[in-house]
C-alpha cells in the first residue's frame, strides 16, 4: 500500500517566466527512456515481482523503498514542468476566461509540443522530450536479482547522464532545481545498487562512481544538498517498513570519494520536504473552467461545511 | 511525496494451480485502457496539473487520494498476476536450477503471453491482456476540472465493466477476489466522481449507476466487503491530507440504493490491509538465482547485520 | 461528405458456430498493413491530399470513389468479425445476465485475444490478427500521383495475397463468404489503379495481374460474383460525383485473361446490397445491458413516439 | 455501406498564407486522442458492434448517423490542414518543377512537423499535432449501450475543450472557420448523447452543458451557424435509414439555454455544403508530378473520352 | 561498409516438424528487448556515433566488430525461426498450390502469432514473442562510453537470461541449437565489454560474470562449441579492420573459470560458418507463387545465361 | 555472415556548421517509411524468408546482395546525422568538459528533436525527422516473390521522392551529398527491381521510370556518380557470393534513358569507398567523458599494447 503526503520532497523556486520548449526538455527526466517513470516503472514492477522476498529482505526492501522515493521524484519532474509552462508563481489568477476570439494562445502554435498546450493545459505527460510516450520497453523485471541490480545500475547511471545534458540546456532556476536535486538522489541510488551487487558478487562496482565522471559538486544546485548529507542517506520511505536495506546502505560503507566524506544511513521515513506551487489558473485556457467563479465559491462551501 | 507500506490492501487467497492464461486475462485489469495503471495514471498526472489547488481543495484532494488508491490497487492487481503464474502457496523453495537441459518449461511455449514467462519470469507487467503497453494515450488530464470529472466517472464505470467481464472467466480464487475487491472500490470511486460532478453542475449523475446495471451484491466475491461497508468508505490514504475530499464524500450522502444502505464516510489513512504472498524461488527459471543458496546465505548475513 | 445506408454490400451467411479464434485472424484483413483500414485510409487521405484535383478529375474520381468503397469493406470485414464471435443468428436474445458467478465465459480466458472479449465485447476493433493497432504507418499520400497509384497497385495485391490466406484457414461460411466477396472486389482495384498507371506511363502493368497468380475462379465463394460480372464493375459510391473514372475504367478495357471475359463498365451509385445481420444481445456480457429489458422497452417507446 | 459527396460539409475560406505550424496545429483536431478520426473510429465501430440492433433502433440509428458526420468532419479538417500547408487559392500552377538545386524548401527545415512536408507533401495525416498516430487506444466499443453513450458523451465534451484551445492558437480563417464550424456540430452531439443518456437513465445529464462553460455565441466564427440554426439540427446523412433518431433528437426536446431557443429536428439527408479547393500543384515539390504537363494532358483527353 | 556471405555462422540441424508456437517463443530471441535486433541495433548506432573513433581505437573496434557478428546473429535467428515454420528440410517442394478450398491452413487459425503464417508466411518478423514490434526504445547510444559499455555488458546479460529461458520451452533440435550457440558467444561478448570497462575503470567487473550464475558446460548444445574454444575466441568480422580490439580481448587474460580454460584470442575474419537450409516451396501458401513453375524455369535460365 | 569495413559507401564533405535541424531532417532518409532502415529492414527479412533459394538464385541474389548494399546506405545516412550535429572537422576535440553550470546547450532547448540531444548525444537513431520509431510495419517479407519485388519497386521509388524532398531541405554539403549519392544507388535499385519483374512477368515496368519523373542529371550533386557510371553498377557486396544476379542486371540490359547510356554491368565486390570522419569529443556533453584525458591514455596504451 502507499500512502501520499500533500508535499514535494524538496522546495523548489519559482519560475521566472513560462518557457514551454523548457517544459518539454524537463520530460525527457519524466517520461523518457531514463527518466523517473522508468526509474518507477522498473522498481515498482520488479518489488512486486520479486521471488523468495522475505529470505531475501535487504534486497527487496531496497528495490521496494527506492520506488517510493522514485513516485516522489516523478512527482517533482511533473511539478517542474507544470510549473515551466504556468510561470511565476502568482495569487491572482485570472478572473474569468473573458474574450477568447483573439488568438489569445497563438504563441503556443510555434511550441516544440504543441499537445502539451491543447491537451494537457500545460501539465506533465509520460512522454519523453520528444512527445514519445513512456511504455513497457523501458521495464526490466526479469525476477534474477543479480540481473535485475545490474539493469537498475545501469538504469541510475543512464539517468544521471540525462539529468546533466538536460540541466545543461536549462537557465530557468525551477527545472535547474529539480536537475540539482535528482542528480544527488539518483547518485544515491546508483551507490546503493552497487553496493547490493558488491555484497552479492563480491565485484566492488561501486568504485565505477561517478558515471558521468563528474563531481556532484561542480553542479551548484547540488550543493546545498551535499552540504546537508543527502548524499549519504537512503530513506525507506515507509512508516515502519524496509528497515532491513540497512543492510546494504550502511555497514560502514562510506559516500563515494569525489563526495563530502561521511558513512552511509539509513533514515526511517522521508524528508521533511517542500511546498506544492497553486497552478496559476487560466480561465482563458478552461483550465480550471472558462468562468470558473462559481465552482471557487461551491469549492469554499465545501470546504466550510466539512 | 508517497510513502509504502509493506502490504496489500487487501488479503487475497493462494491459488490453486499456476495458471498463466489466467494472469493474462488479468493484466486487462492492470495496462488495459480501462485497468488500474490507467485510473492512477490519470488521477496521478491530474493532481499534479491542478490548477488553483489551494482554492479547489475538496476536488484535488479527491483526485490526490483516490491516486494513492489506485498505486495500491495496481499492486494488487500485480500481486494477484505473479501469484497466478507461481501457483500455490510453499514454503519450500526450490533448491536450485538442477538440469535444465529436458526442457523444463516447454509448456510455457504454448501460453498466450510467452514474454510473460521469458522476460517477466512470471511477473506482471503493464500491458493489457493481449500484451499490448500501457501508454499516454490512457491519460487524460486537460485541467478543466470538470471535463475532467466527468472522464473520470466514465472511466471508472468502463474499469467496472472490464472488471466484471474479466471475473466471468476466472474460476481460480485469487483472481475472482481481485475482481471482487476492485468492483466495490471502483464502485466508490465512480460514486465519489459522481457527487463531486453534482456538486459542480446540479447534475444528480450518481443516479446512473450502477454502470453496468448489475448490483454488486450479485457477486458472491464482494459481499464481505459489502457487509463491513467498504462501499460507504473513502480512505484519505494519508497521514493528515486530503480531509478536504469529506466535502464532497460525506455531507448526508448515502449509499447507492442497489448496495446496503448507509452514509457515506470518509476515513483517514488507510485501511489495515493484507499480508504480501512470497513468490516461490523458481531456480529453475533464473528467479531469483540459478543456484541461489549463497544469495540466500548473504541476504541473511545482511539481515543479522542490521 | 459521405452518406451511410443501414446495408452491407453484401449478403453474408450466418456462422455456424462462435470462434473467436476464426474472428481474430479475419482481423488481419481489417486492421493489418494490408487490411481494408489500410486501404481505406491511404485512398480517404489521398483525396483529401491529392493537387490539382479539377485538372487531373479521372485520376481523383477514382481514388476518391474507390474509397467510400472501401469503407464498405471496412464494415463488411467487421461485421464478419463480431458475427463470428457471437455465432449463429438468434431472434431470441437472453432475457438477462442471469447468475455470473460460475465464470460463464472461462472458454474466453484461452483464445488468441482476450481483450476483445474484455474490452470490445466480441466486436472488431482496428488492429490486425496479433492485436496490433492498425496506425499512420499504413498509410502513403505523397500528393505525388504516379508513385500513389504504384503504391495502391501494390497494397490491393498485398491485400489480394493476405485475403487468400486468411481464406485458407477458415472453414466457417461466413468468414469464407468475407473472403470471397473482397476478393473480387480488390481484384477490381488493382485492375483500376494499373490502367491508371497504363494511362499515365504507357506501362501494361495491368498484364501482371492476378498477384498472386491464382485465378479467382479457383476460389468456389468467387463463384457467383464473377457470374453476375462483379469483376467487370466499378461503382462510384456516389448520387452523383466521381463519373470521371470512367476515362480509366472503360475506354474499352476489358477483363482480365483469367476472369470471366467482358467490358469493364462503371456502375453509377452502388450495389443494392444485403442485410446487417442483428448479433444477438449477451446480458451475461453486458451487451446490451445486464437486465436490457428496461432498455428494449424505452426504445420500442421511442421508435413508436416518432 | 457508405456513399460519398465531392464536397465539405460547409465552405472553407482559403488561407492568406501557407503555415505549417498552423497546419500542424490543427492535426490535434484530427489525429488527437479527442479529434475527429476518434469520434468516427468510435461511432463507427460501436455502430458494427451494435447488439439487438433491431430492438434498439433509435439509439443504434443515432451512433450510425453521427458516424457518417464524423466522417465528413474528418474530411473538413484535412482539408483544412492541406489549405493551410498550401496557402491562398491559386487557379495558376506551378507549369514544372524547375531547378531544385538551390533548396527551394528550405524554409522546411524548422517546421515542427517536418514529415508531414517530406512524406505528405503537406497533407493531411492521421496523427496528432505532436505527430503521434492514432491508433485503437483511442477506440471505445464495449457493446454496453449506456457506457458507450457516456463515453461517447465524455468524448465529445473533451473535443469540445480541444477545438477550443486550437482555436486560441490560431490566427488565419481557414483553421478558425474549421474550429468554429466544429464547435456548432460536436455541441449538437453531445447534446444527443446526453438526451440518449437522459431517456436510458434518467439523469438530465444535458443540463451540464456546455463544457467547458463557454457559450457558442462567444466565437464569432460560431455566430452564422447558431443563426441558420446548425445547432438545433441532427442530419441522418443517408438517403432514407436512421430516421428513428428522432426519438431522441425531438420528442420537443428543445436548444440548450446557452445558445438560441428553439426545438432541435431531425433533418433526412445531409447539408447543402460546400465546395473543395483545389490544392495547387506544386511540381517543385513532385505533386502532382515534376513535369506534369503530360499528366494534365492526359487527364484532360481521359475527360472527354468518357 | 559490409559484405555479405551466402552462410550462416554455425551449422542448424533441421526442425524434426513444424512448430510455428516454437517458432513464434523463439522470435523473442530475436525481437524483443534484449534480443539479436537489440545487440546490434545498439552496437550499430553506437559505432556511427562514437566520438574521437580514432584516440579510442580498442574500444571503438570492440563495438564495430560485435555489431558484425551480431547481424549474423539476427541471421541465425531469424533462419531458425522461419525453418521451425517450416519444418523439416526437404527437396521436394509442392509442385503447385492445386485446391485451395478446403481449408488447407484450418490449423494455422489457433498458433499464437497468426500474422507470421498470414503475412510473413512462416518467414521471421523483427517482433518479440508476443508480436510487439521492436523499437528505438531498445537502443541506447549516448556518446558516453563508460556508459555505453555498461549499458552493453548488462544487455548481453540480460540477453543470456532470455536465452536461457526460450532453450527451457524448447524440445526441436533446431531451436535448441540457435540457443546453444547463442549462449556461449553472447558470452563472450558480455565478457569482452568488461573486460572494456575494466580497463577503463579499474573495476574487475567481469568477476561477476556469468549472469545467470548457470555455467554453459550444463548446456548441452553449448559443449562442442566450448570444446572449440569459440569462448576464447572474439573474431574481427573484417577483412582487415578492427585488429585493435585485441587491446581489449587479449592482453593475457584468460577465459571465465567456469568454462574451460585458456587464453582469450582475436581471430582476423569470421567463422567457416554453416549452411544455409533451403526454405520449401510452399505454393499453396503462395510462397514463392502458387504455380512456380514457370518461374522457376526462368531462374533456371536467367541462371544459365550469365 | 556480414564483414564489416571501417569506410564509409563514399567520401562525405564535412559540414560547415553544426544543423541540428538539417540533421533531424536527415532522419526522415534513415528511420521514416522510406528511409534505408526500412530498405535494409525489408530486404534482409526477405531474404532470410526467401524460399527455394537455391532454384531462384538470381531473384535470391538480388534481395541478399541489395541488403548488404543498404545496410551501408543506413551507415551513411546515420554518419551524415552526426556530422550535421557535430559541425565542422576537428581535430582538436575539447580537453574537458569545464564549468557546465552555465546553460552550455541552451540552444538545444529549441531544437525539433531535443531527445537526439539529450539522449543520444547527436548520434543517429532509427527514427524518422518527426521522432517516431521505425517498426516492423515497414517490413513487408511475404515469401511470394512477384508481390515482394513489386513492394520493392514501389519502395525505392517512395525512397526516391523522400531524397528529393528532404534534398530540397538542405543547404549543407554534407547532406546534400548524402541525397546525392542515394539518389543514384536508390536509381539502381529501383531499376534492377523492374528489371526482375519483367523478367518474371514480360511487364516492362522499368519504363516508368524515374518515378518521380525528374532526371538524376537535374541534381548537381549526383553528377559525378553519373560520370563514373555508378548508375549502371549493382555490386555483390560480397567476397564471392550472389553473383548470379547478373542474370538479372546484364543480359544487355542498358541504362535508363534519362541517364547517361550504356549497359548494366555487375561488380563483384564493393566501391572502394570514403573515410568515416572521427565526430568530435565533446566532454562538455560526456561524450566520450566529462574528464577523456584518462581515457585517452588508456586507449593509446592499448593500441600500442597490441
Amino acid at each position: 500500500m502507499f500512502q501520499r503526503i500533500n508535499k514535494l520532497q524538496v522546495d523548489l523556486p519559482p519560475p521566472t517566466r513560462p518557457d514551454p520548449n523548457a517544459a518539454a526538455a524537463l520530460q525527457e527526466l519524466l517520461g523518457g527512456k531514463y527518466g523517473e517513470m522508468s526509474t518507477l516503472g522498473n522498481y515498482l514492477f520488479q518489488s512486486f515481482n520479486f521471488r523468495s522476498k522475505s529470505k531475501l529482505k535487504p534486497f527487496y526492501s531496497l528495490v521496494a523503498a527506492i520506488t517510493a522515493e522514485e513516485l516522489g521524484h516523478v512527482e517533482l519532474v511533473s511539478n517542474g514542468i507544470a510549473m515551466l509552462n504556468n510561470g511565476p508563481d502568482s495569487d491572482i489568477d485570472e478572473q474569468d476566461g473573458g474574450d477568447i476570439s483573439g488568438a489569445p494562445f497563438e504563441a503556443m502554435k510555434d511550441i516544440r509540443s504543441f499537445a502539451s498546450f491543447a491537451s494537457a493545459g500545460g501539465g506533465a505527460l509520460p512522454v519523453n522530450s520528444n512527445s514519445m510516450s513512456w511504455n513497457v520497453d523501458m521495464v526490466t523485471t526479469t525476477g534474477n536479482v543479480i540481473f535485475d541490480l545490474l539493469h537498475n545500475f545501469h538504469l541510475e547511471c543512464g539517468a544521471r547522464l540525462h539529468k546533466l545534458r538536460v540541466y545543461e540546456t536549462l537557465s530557468d532556476p525551477t527545472g535547474r532545481e529539480v536537475c540539482g536535486y535528482l542528480l544527488v538522489r539518483g547518485s544515491v541510488h546508483a551507490h546503493s545498487y552497487a553496493l547490493a551487487i558488491k555484497n552479492l558478487t563480491g565485484v566492488a562496482i561501486e568504485q565505477m562512481l561517478p558515471v558521468p565522471n563528474i563531481p556532484l559538486g561542480n553542479i551548484p544546485e547540488c550543493q546545498k544538498y551535499l552540504d546537508e548529507g543527502s548524499h549519504r542517506r537512503l530513506y525507506t520511505f515507509s512508516p515502519a517498513d524496509y528497515t532491513e536495506l540497512a543492510g546494504i546502505w550502511g555497514n560502514g560503507e562510506m559516500a563515494l570519494p569525489t563526495d563530502p566524506p561521511g558513512e552511509l544511513e539509513v533514515v526511517p521515513g522521508m524528508p521533511s520536504g517542500g511546498k506544492i506551487h497553486d497552478l496559476t489558473g487560466m480561465p482563458s485556457a478552461f483550465a480550471p473552467d472558462y468562468a470558473p467563479e462559481e465552482m471557487l465559491e461551491i469549492a469554499a462551501k465545501l470546504t466550510k461545511a466539512m
